[in-house]
């Protein structure tokens, strides 16, 4: 550790003193004259055909400045995600398809009077039949769209080797069912947004994990080009994938064009539930055909996802759930069929993971089948089925370096595995998941592979990091002005960093798939090794400072070693030599080893993949009541960056997949009202409900990544849940295949399997009796 | 004009619609979230010492944050100005010299509270005697203040030739006394800034005309470096010299300091009045030595100028003063005797013309004098002694295109001047005078003299022109879009423009010296000139798009001549080649061919030199009401740029002249006290009070400025005092030497005149009847 000054220790965020001081300026915070609020009014039914919508009450109250509904919008259908089905728009047309979607808007003087202007929207429905669940889908009894014949978003089948032959010549076949919610990410900060029309132009003040999209969205639906469009970036009280996909922006944006003026929009907390973009809830028939060894041979999965009642990032996520989990073990050959089904839920998208953590709860649980089948430790069946640095997957992944070993090697010793396992007491039980993700992929755009970042030296010395993407909690913004400090020898107090705001920043596809620290990081150290380099030509070309080169914060003589001046002198010199102009460093990554895979998804998506295993420790009592003792996470992520915001990153992860397993629930019941409307009701995890977390990390050193750094962002989330059902396995023998396994799910699961034990014990003494008599 | 499609035409201002729809943001329309409001408390004398400063009932008000005096801030001596003598602080120490020193500030919850606070403020003053005239303070019977023996603030004798022989050979000499008040700049929005502390960094909302500057005088004042110093532009409503010094930013950002918050005050128009910087209040000795044909041979001059009680841009302006308008005459010597004094009036600095008006209305009035005693034609005397391109002034000016003789030519046909004069009517006088002044210049900083701009090309298509000077009302914002949208071929709505954000532009010394067209307009159309080879490189190099040139908004083929895609399409493919970038065009401009001058001030200033003539014709009754029927002025500024608002210039600074000639005057009274208040007393002309103004231009075509340009900023302002005053001689025969000229002043002067011709008759007759007798 000790060759860098500022890699790998625990630096301060730079955005944390704001945040903890209450300073930062959310986008609610943003204040702007002559503003007007704005209100949604969302459907009362989860499906029906509007019959009648008559505004004119509302907009005859005083204060209202407007209402407005799908007629008024000429481009309300183009709406559209990137990469995505382009199936959704901002206004519902004639139908409502879940309870959320957007009736009308209303913008006037003050939010109150928007509020109560509401009530005056006359609606009358007809009810429609309600598709509530992936199985209702599947069946297609009832269509949740008079448009999608079969309830059908998207198909996808994709064949690797031979299953069907490789699962005839198996030793063993082990499967099961396995079912996995819709969730909520949960971020604390309600989606607002602030638009401002001017002459033609849009200024959009919000929060966004793709200021760049966001900017398309709203061109597309106002007819605003996107020169014309800025997105102002506020801070963001998380995201998670939530904000990769938001409605609002393009909501407020559209108001102020038809009121020509300035539209301010705030959720509730209920909108967010209603209507915004949850997780895909999704189930898998998935089984596994191994040889008597335990070398798996084939994998057969079919998978039903949930995209609610119009696409979202809901076909990326698919994708990633047929495939991603497959690439850490060594199969022959695999068989998907994906179903992307359209229920009457709310469109969903992207949460952590991006359909992993789904999958990783079919597979990890499968595979821990087939060691209980073939009475094998499961750890050691994982070993003996892991890539190593060096292969190519059966999807196509090459992995330049590959932790997996040593993860398990790491979580077995803060487990105590070997140990607990040979002691092994009743009403405890181990469970044990690994997880394989991608870092730095080509997500977001086909034609626009990389990223780029500007690192602007002013003449007063101040350096200013500037770059697409987003601060979205994860701590980025820290860890890339501490790649930039490593680089130019600057304290990281002295580097500022500008993230996302579209008028002043590179284009960016954005904050997702984990990339940011491996791509945006090496652009950012590019960046300061060319603001190095120009420093140094200028100073020799036009200040008549020969030979010498920027370190340690200053100019040093390349020969001499001494200081020839502080950065600060320099960046004086240069500037007022060019007149004024700040000297512009600029750095880009081009991940030209990657690909996006051909038709059926083979290729090297990412430079770099990250890797991790997670155990857990149950303990359960006869009622069912039980309680997660321990919980361990170990991660290949490359060299770490920032130590202690790496652990952040893996706590919260783990808190999620926590709770992901044991209370959270986003689906709806059959009239399609929400499980949960309120926090209280999603029971999220509370810092009383969480076990003892145990973490390290393998640090690999990536040949790609900044310093050999992966990435860290999504993993610790992904192989939670089924590492505590397999741990109730372990304790119970019960299959937990469905999540939130709630004690009132065990209580039950113990009554069928006692009922069931009692049941073939009284057949077996009636046969013993009969055969006896 | 039919070279160009933008240039020379009347393109609509840039920042119009927004003005004229209010939707502009001024400083006064940020709002912040957790703002605090600062109130200062004024001197309540002209000049005291303070006995008793308490403020600890003020501090106990509920809602009072804290209430600050010199004592609170160690740095208060250290507000200083660029390349001034650094004598002025920001709270009073001790003694307040001036109606408006600050003697403490509030800051509060809200402003009411922070003004009522203010009367809680316990000070107790012993009176000094008051230094109210420039005539007291070379008398220096009284100080203005304690540490400055003499009143002296600036000494400055410089002699050229030998003016003692010049005099003494030469067949005529001319000579008076002339006086000049000081003026408010009266921009129509008051000061307003707005502070944000937070840890150690502090961005500041404010307007100004140098907004690098300002930024060093907050560094100075808080200690904050100025890389953790960020000025956010706002939209500036009027400027005119008033904000190349203004104290509140710094106080705000003192302010906010001192409470580690935000803090936002905003001037009431009396403070206007009180507590800004308006313009030198001067007067002149100055007679002019000619042979009998009317070449002038030798000018002699004696200047007190007003700094007021502290310096501002004082010393600059007086040197202007001392020097300018000497250069646009051959004279064989000239000497100068510059006083710059204190006075108990509020510090004066910039305003419109910036000394020269002063010094135009005191020698184009001698020049008059001289005309009449040698009974030529004003306008021929004049042309008889013009410089003509190709020539040095005495104080070193090269005049590379010099268009005076033809601007005389044109106000002489404007005004029908032959003939007029050929008709002289009683009761009516014409007049004339003419003016030169710098274009370019290197003002600012000493170790600095350019500028630079930025034209950013964004993967949207979107064109920003980054630079870090001001638009003040001016227009050269919309100048700066038209010269790149010539060089691009773009129509100028599609060019955005940032103006002076100090994280975002390069560093400028800021909008003066009438510079901006000439020398920021270069660095424009380099920038954009660079941005066209950095596309065509970048298509050629990356995208296999050869032999390709930008012109007419689009990429053609060089030799082919076709169009091969639109600039958008440009920009997208140039940053996503790398990799979300923007292009960044570079250009500055160096005036190598300038120099600040030799220690005597000898030298060639600037790039080029506008010129002027300027028309008044009067008439007066024998009370002394007296009308301009007519005023015109006609320019050589090089190519004009916009037409429409080249005119807008010339009207704006012809009806400031206007006001300065007949009511305008911010002098004080024997008790410190402004002679004006409010707009309401300080009279500045109407639309009713102003006569037809008949406007021209000459356009030489300068071969520095930007497609010819030179500059039309200050100019209009110069000459029309004098005009008038020598059309008013020239109807009544009665020299008025002090502006403004009331009809009172005229009354006054007329009744003296037929007193003493009254008198002088009786004792012709007196002395007729005793010869007689």
């Amino acid at each position: 550790m000790s060759e860098y000054k500022y890699i790998g220790k625990p630096v301060r965020r730079v955005d944390g003193v704001a945040k903890v001081t209450g300073r930062a300026c959310f986008s609610d915070d943003v204040i702007l004259p002559r503003t007007y609020y704005a209100k949604e009014l969302h459907a009362r039914y989860a499906h029906a055909k509007i019959l009648k919508l008559d505004t004119s009450r509302a907009k005859a109250l005083p204060g209202v400045i407007g209402v407005f509904t799908a007629k008024d919008i000429p481009m309300n259908r183009k709406y559209f995600r990137m990469g995505a089905i382009g199936d959704a728009w901002l206004f519902a047309e004639n139908y409502v398809r879940f309870i959320g979607d957007v009736v009308a808007a209303v913008v006037a003087v003050d939010e109150k009077t928007a509020e109560e202007a509401l009530a005056y929207i006359d609606v009358e429905y007809e009810q429609l039949p309600i598709v509530a669940s992936l199985q209702d889908a599947y069946a297609a009894e009832n269509l949740t769209r008079n448009d999608k014949p079969g309830n059908v978003a998207m198909p996808l089948i994709v064949e690797r080797g031979n299953t069907d032959s490789d699962f005839a010549g198996a030793d063993v076949v082990v499967g099961g069912h396995f079912v996995f919610p819709s969730l909520h990410q949960l971020h604390l900060e309600p989606n607002s947004a602030t638009a401002v029309y001017n002459q033609g132009k849009l200024t959009v003040y919000c929060a966004s994990q793709v200021w760049f999209h966001i900017r398309e969205d709203i061109s597309a639906v106002t007819g605003v080009p996107e020169k014309d469009i800025e997105i102002k970036a506020q801070m963001i009280g998380g995201a998670f994938g939530a904000r990769n996909d938001q409605p609002m922006p393009a909501v407020a944006a559209l108001l102020a064009c038809l009121v020509k003026g300035t539209v301010k929009m705030t959720n509730t907390r209920l909108e967010e539930f209603l209507a915004c973009r949850p997780s895909l809830g999704m189930e898998f028939d998935l089984s596994i055909a191994a040889d008597k060894e335990g070398h798996f041979i084939s994998k057969k999965m079919k998978l039903l996802s949930d995209f609610g009642a119009y696409s979202s990032d809901s076909d990326a996520v698919t994708a990633i759930a047929c495939f991603r989990a497959d690439n850490n073990y060594t199969f022959k050959s695999t068989y998907v069929e994906g179903n992307g089904l359209y229920t009457n839920h709310t469109p969903t998208g992207a949460y952590r993971g991006f359909g992993n953590p789904q999958m990783h709860f079919a597979l990890e649980q499968t595979i821990d089948m087939l060691a209980k089948k073939l009475q094998m430790d499961p750890t050691e069946l994982r070993m003996k089925n892991y890539h190593k640095a060096g292969d190519t997957s059966i999807h196509g992944f090459k992995y330049a370096t590959n932790g997996i070993a040593e993860c398990m090697q790491k979580a077995k010793e803060l487990m105590d595995w070997d140990k607990k396992r040979a002691e092994k007491k009743p009403g405890r039980g181990l469970g044990v998941a690994s997880l394989i993700h991608c870092s730095g992929s080509k997500a977001g755009k086909y034609e626009f592979s990389g990223t780029s970042a500007l690192l602007r030296l002013e003449s007063s010395g101040n350096l200013t990091l500037l770059v697409g993407e987003s601060e979205i909690g994860q701590g980025i913004s820290t860890g890339l002005v501490q790649l930039v400090s490593e680089e130019l020898g600057v304290d990281p107090s002295q580097i500022k960093i500008v993230m996302g705001d579209t008028a002043l920043t590179p284009f960016s596809t954005g904050t997702n798939g984990s990339k940011l620290m491996s791509s945006l990081g090496s652009a950012a150290v590019s960046a300061a090794k060319n603001l190095k380099e120009q420093i140094q030509q200028i100073l020799n070309n036009h200040c008549g400072v020969l030979h010498c080169e920027v370190r340690n914060g200053a100019v040093y003589g390349s020969f001499t070693d001494q200081k020839i001046m502080s950065l600060d002198e320099a960046a004086k010199k240069c500037s007022y030599t060019r007149n004024g102009s700040p000297i512009v460093g600029f750095g880009m990554f081009e991940p030209t080893w990657t690909d996006y895979g051909d038709k059926t998804g083979y290729g090297n998506l990412a430079p770099s993949y990250p890797f991790g295993v997670q155990m857990a420790e149950v303990s359960v009592d006869e009622y069912g009541n039980y309680k997660v003792e321990k919980l361990v996470s170990v991660h290949d992520i490359g060299r770490v960056i920032n130590t202690q915001m790496a652990a952040g990153q893996v706590y919260g992860g783990v808190v999620q997949g926590f709770g992901s397993a044991t209370t959270e629930n986003l689906s709806i019941n059959a009239e399609g009202v929400y499980q949960a409307n309120t926090i209280l009701e999603y029971k999220p995890a509370t810092a009383l409900d969480i076990p003892p977390i145990h973490m390290a990390f393998v640090e690999t050193v990536d040949p790609y990544g900044p310093f050999g750094a992966k990435c860290i962002a999504e993993p610790p989330i992904i192989s939670i849940a089924p590492a505590i059902a397999n741990a109730l396995y372990d304790a119970t023998g019960i299959r937990f295949d469905q999540v939130p396994i709630t004690p009132a799910v065990v209580c039950k699961k113990i009554m069928e399997k006692q009922t069931e034990e009692l049941k073939r014990e009284r057949e077996a003494s009636a046969r013993k009796e009969e055969a006896n008599g």
